[in-house]
């Protein structure tokens, strides 16, 4: 049995294509040797999002703390700590931090993820003025 | 995608043998077809604990709120909110609530479980007197 505390495991700064202002914990991943699935936390800053883009695994996630959107498709639908999504396999998606606090959430995919492609969707819409 | 509130789910009291004041939410479950694992949250209150058993697939833990013991084999160590586990193929484990409010965690395991037999331990050791 492996235990952690969440604030030892290392936070990184999510560099992927179309993030800002969003850090990553990777709470249970590779080096665990998790058999199924890796356990990640994000910790996105107000104002900053993570990339809008779809792949063809899954995401579960829980909303630990904070609040925001989640762009679902050409939606967008509020988030809140409790909050419960199953992003299924190949769904447009985005999480953005539109509150004051910071927005954290656990987020699990397969081990299977790690080989598959992610395509980004452009960022139209995000700057309601453009 | 699917999105819900935790306290829209229904929670029933888990009567597997060995539980003890526990209920279980499935977050996550077989109606909601998710390709790889299921999302439960636990919710065990003051004095209450879970089964000690072991199986053969893994749980991913994350504590939500509240304190308790987690026994890893012969071992008793302490949890708390922000707390992450990973209990191996296996691992000899429970969970006892010994603080004074709900122990809540999240616990999400591989679909492949649904098939799997669990092996309950005897509970010496449980009661200090005993």
């Amino acid at each position: 049995m492996r235990i952690k505390k969440t604030e030892q495991v290392p936070s990184t700064e999510v560099t992927m294509e179309g993030a800002a202002n969003c850090r990553v914990r990777w709470l249970i991943g590779e080096g665990d040797q998790a058999p199924n699935f890796a356990m990640r936390e994000f910790e996105v800053s107000p104002g900053g999002h993570t990339p809008k883009h779809f792949h063809d695994y899954e995401h579960e996630i829980y909303v630990l703390d904070g609040s925001g959107m989640v762009v679902d498709g050409d939606q967008e639908r509020p988030l809140a700590a409790g909050d419960v999504l199953l992003v299924s396999p190949n769904d447009v998606h985005q999480f953005r931090n539109t509150g004051d606090s910071p927005l954290k959430f656990l987020c699990l995919i397969p081990n299977s993820a790690a080989s598959r492609n992610v395509t980004v969707v452009p960022e139209c819409g995000l700057e309601p003025t453009r």
